[in-house]
C-alpha cells in the first residue's frame, strides 16, 4: 500500500474487458492496467464507471479489485469504486476494498428512488464508519441519477474520513463554488473530461479520467503545463485533445475506450450487454480523431 | 395461471416489506398482497419500483415472486418485474418468472451508462425471445434513467411478445401521441398516478398503481366512473384522491406506502437503506391527507 | 359590450395579418375575425400570442383592438391582450382596452430580466388597479419566459379584478393542482392546444385557441361532447384533431395558422420578420394533416 | 470614432439609471459611464442587458446612445446594443448607431415566438447588410430566450461584418467548442461573469461585464494576470471576486449594480418597473460581499 493516501495529477480509470461470452477477462484487465501505469498515471481507479462497476456481480467486483491491487504492486495509489444501490452492499464492498489493500474508496450515490439529502448523508456516514481508509464522494448525476448540491457535499466532508470530492457535472461554476466554499485545503477532483483545463485553472488537485487509456501523453502534458504555470501551453495542449475528450464522454467511456484501444491495435476484449460496440460510423469518427491527435 | 394474459383496470403494486434487520419479510408481504386482492385489484404486479426491485438480491427476487404467485392463486393475473442493468440478468429473471407462473413480465430499461435506441431494442429483443409470455415495456425516466421516445416504443412493439406499453413520464401528451401513433388496438397503461384521470380519458387500458395499498375504493370508483362514461363523477372522484396521488409520488412510493399503511394501523415493516422512513413532518402531512380522504 | 364578462367554451385567437411590406392589414384582420365569429366562437381574443402582440408598435396595437371591437359588435365577449415588458406600458394598453370596450384584458408577464414573484405581483396589482374590467393572468413560460408557480397564481387571485387564470405550460398536473388549490369557483382556462381533452376533463372552463381559424367544427364538437358528458365521443373527436393541434404548436401559431388558411384558400396575408413562412416541407405536412382531418 | 473596431480586455456595461418618475436620467448616465472610463475599461457597451435595452422606448434608446458616444469622446471603442424583437426595428437602431458613431453593434436574437435557425440567420443577415460597422452576435438564452447552437454561430460568421461572438450561456464547454470549431482568429467574448477565469483560459479575447461598475480593479487584475501568464495570480484574484460575480448574475445585473453603487455611496438613481430594488436582505448580503472584497 502506498503511504500517501491522497491522490493528485492524472488518476487513470481502466475499463473492465470481457471475453466473447461476456465474462470478465482478468488477464486482459491486468495487461490494460499495466499500460496505464507504464504511461505515467499518478493513480489507478478500478471499478469506476469506466469499469462498468454496476454491471458486475459481487464476485466479479472482488476479482477485478484483487487483480488491480496485485498488478499495481504499490507503485501508485489505488482508488477502488465500491458504489452500490443499497447501503449494506456498499459497506460490504468498502470493507472488502480496505482488506484487499486499496488506498481509498470512491462512492457515488446511486439512485433508483431519488434519495433525500439525509438519506445520502447516512449512506456515506454508515459506509465511511465501517472502514478506516479515506472516501472520495463522487458527484455525477448523469450516471448515478442523483445530483449532490454543494451544500450536501460540504456536509459530507464533516464525516471524518470523507476527504475528497470528485465533481463530474460538467459545470465549472460548481467547482468554483466548491473551492470557494470548502477552502483550498479540501481536495477536489475533476471527473468531467472536457473540463480538464478549466478545472485545473479552478484549482482541481487531480483529473479522474479514462483518457490515458488512449492519449496518456497529451493528458500528462496538460497537467505538467498547469503545474509549471504555462497557461498558453496548457491551453494549446488542451485544444489538441479536446475533440477526443468530447467524443469519449458523448459515446460513453467503456464503449469509446474499448473501440479506441482496438483502433490503436490493442486487444480490448468485448462489452457486456446491453452495451454494444460503437457503430461503424462512430468507429470511423474515432479513427479520424485519434489519427489527427497523433 | 390466468388464461387471459392481458391486463386492464386497476393493476396494484405491493411493497416489499423488510424486518428490522432489513431482511425481506415474506409472510408480511403475503398479507399485504392479500389485502390488494381482497379490495378488488384487477391485477397484481410484484417486484415493481414500489417493490424496490433493484434493491433486492437475485434470491430475494425469486422468493418474492414465488410468494406472490402462491398467494394470488390465479385469482387475478400476475405481472412480474424482471428488470436488471444487464441483459443476461434480465433474461435470467424473465425465464424464472415464466417458469414460476407469471402471466407477463414488465421490463424497464435501467441506465447507468445511457443506452442508445439500438441497445435498448436488443435488450428487449433478446429478453423477449427467451420467454413466451407477454412483455410490458415500461417507460419511466425518473427511476430507470432512460426516456424511451414514442418512436422507440413503437419499434419495440414489433417484437412479437412485446404487447403492452406502460407510460410513466407524467406527460399526458406522450400518451396522446402513443395512442395516435400505435392505434387503439395497442394496450397502453398509465403508470403516473397524478395523471390517472387524463390517462383514462386518453384511452389507457389500465392504471398501474401503488395507491390501492391505501385508498382502493377511490381508485376503483374512478375506473368505474370512466367505464360508465360518467365524466363529472370521474372528475369529482379524481380530485378527492389527487392530493394523495401527488404525495406518494413526490415522496417515493415505497416510503409513502409503508408510512400510509402504518397510519392506517397495518403492519408494513421496515425499509431497506439507503431509504429512510418519512420525516415526522411528512408523516403528519400524510395523516392529514388520509384523514381528509375518508 | 357583452354584459357577461366571463368567458367559457371556445375562445378564438385571430392572427394579425400583414401586407407585403409587413404593415398591419386591418381590413384583412376584420375578415379573418368575422370568420371566427361566424363559425361559433364563444369569445374573441385579439392581440394574443397568435396575434404577435409583442411585434406590434403601440399604434398598431390600438388599431387592431379598435378594429376587433368594431367588428365583433358585442356579439361575443372580447378579451384584449395588453402585455408589455414594462408596467407603465402595460397600464397604458390596459386603460386603452377598457376605454375601447374590451370585456376583459389578458396579461402575460414578459421577461427579459427574470422577475421575482413580488415583481410579478406588483406588475399585476398596479395594472389591475388602473382598470375596472377583469384581468386574466396568463402563464406561458415558452413565450413569456416566466413560469408563474401555482402559489403565485393563487396570490394573484387576491387582486380584486384578477378573476381568470390561463394555463399554457402543457402540464395537466398543473391544472389539477390549480383546480384543487383554487376551488371550483375560480375560472381556469386551457391555453395548451394538445391538452384540450385532458383540460376539459380536469374542469377547464374554456379553451383559448387559435385552432378555430382552421378547424372550428372539430373544436366545437369537442367542447359539446364534454358538455354533454360523452367521454367516448370527446375522446374520438380529440384524436381526430390531435395531429393538427400538435403541429400548430410545434411550428408556432402565427406561422402555422397563416399557412393553414392559405391551404384552405383563404387570404391570410404575410408575416412580419423575423418570422418567416413555413418551409415547403412543413407546408406539405400541414396540407396532409388538414386533408386527412376533413 | 475609434480606428480599431475590434474589442479586447474588459468591456464595461453601464446601467441606464432612472429618476423617481422612472424617466431615463441622462446626466446621471453620463456620470456613471465616466467612472467606467476613468477606471480603465477597454471598451464601453451602452444599451446592453445591463442597460435594460428592452425596457426603453425608441427615443430613449437614441438619447442613451448619443449621450454615451458624446461622453466617451473616442477614448475607447463603443459597442452599441441594438437588439429588438422585429427585424425592422433592429435595422432601424443599427443604422442609428452607425450614424451616431458607434464602433460596432451587438445583437441578441430576442424571442417571443421561438425562431428557427433560418429566421435567426436572416435577421442577422438583413441587419448586418444595412450597416458597414461590425456586428457582435450575442448568445444568451437566459435573457433573449433563444439558444444559438455553435453551428448557427459558425454560420452567422459567414455574414461579412458579423465578426465577433459573445457567449453567455455559462457553459465553458460551449466556448471550448466554439474556439475549436471557429479557429483562433475568430474573436469570441465571454458574457458570463462567473466564467471569467475559465473563459480567459479558454482563449476569450474579452470579458463583457457590468462588474467594473463596482469592482474595476479586481476585474482588471484578472485580465492582467492572464495576459502575463500568471495562472496562480489569476486564480487567486478570480476567487476574490467570484462571490460578487455570482451575486450580480443571480439577482439580475441592473438591480445588483444599482444597489451596489448605492452601497458604495454613488448615486445610481431608480429602476424601471416591473424591476424593483433588491430586498433589504439582499441589500445586506451585497454589503457584506462588497466589504469583504475590498
Amino acid at each position: 500500500m502506498n503511504n500517501n493516501n491522497t491522490f493528485s495529477g492524472i488518476i487513470a480509470y481502466p475499463i473492465t474487458p470481457f471475453d466473447k461470452q461476456e465474462r470478465v477477462d482478468i488477464p486482459l484487465f491486468k495487461k490494460l492496467l499495466e499500460r496505464l501505469i507504464q504511461s505515467g498515471s499518478h493513480g489507478i481507479a478500478p471499478l469506476g464507471s469506466t469499469g462498468v462497476l454496476p454491471y458486475l456481480s459481487d464476485e466479479e467486483k472482488e476479482s477485478v479489485l484483487e487483480a488491480a491491487i496485485q498488478q499495481v504492486k504499490g507503485r501508485v495509489p489505488v482508488l477502488a469504486g465500491v458504489s452500490n444501490l443499497t447501503t449494506e452492499r456498499t459497506i460490504y464492498h468498502a470493507k472488502f476494498a480496505e482488506k484487499a489493500g486499496a488506498d481509498a474508496v470512491m462512492i457515488i450515490p446511486m439512485s433508483y428512488w431519488k434519495l433525500t439529502d439525509d438519506e445520502v448523508f447516512r449512506h456515506y456516514e454508515k459506509t465511511a464508519a465501517s472502514i478506516s481508509i479515506p472516501v472520495m464522494a463522487y458527484n455525477n448525476p448523469a450516471t448515478g441519477g442523483i445530483d449532490m448540491s454543494p451544500a450536501l457535499l460540504k456536509r459530507l466532508l464533516k464525516i471524518p474520513n470523507v476527504t475528497m470530492i470528485k465533481e463530474s457535472t460538467g459545470d465549472v461554476q460548481r467547482m468554483h463554488y466548491l473551492r470557494r466554499e470548502l477552502g483550498e485545503e479540501v481536495a477536489f477532483y475533476n471527473g468531467s473530461n472536457p473540463l480538464a483545463l478549466a478545472a485545473f485553472a479552478a484549482g482541481a488537485r487531480g483529473w479522474c479520467t479514462a483518457a490515458p487509456n488512449l492519449i496518456p501523453d497529451l493528458n500528462h502534458q496538460l497537467y505538467e503545463a498547469v503545474c509549471s504555470n504555462n497557461l498558453p501551453k496548457a491551453s494549446a495542449v488542451f485544444y489538441q485533445q479536446f475533440e477526443l475528450l468530447r467524443f469519449i464522454v458523448a459515446k460513453g467511456l467503456p464503449k469509446a475506450i474499448q473501440a479506441g484501444l482496438k483502433i490503436q491495435g490493442i486487444d480490448s476484449g468485448y462489452l457486456r450487454s446491453p452495451l454494444q460496440e460503437l457503430t461503424p460510423q462512430e468507429y470511423a469518427e474515432l479513427e479520424n480523431i485519434l489519427s489527427s491527435q497523433g
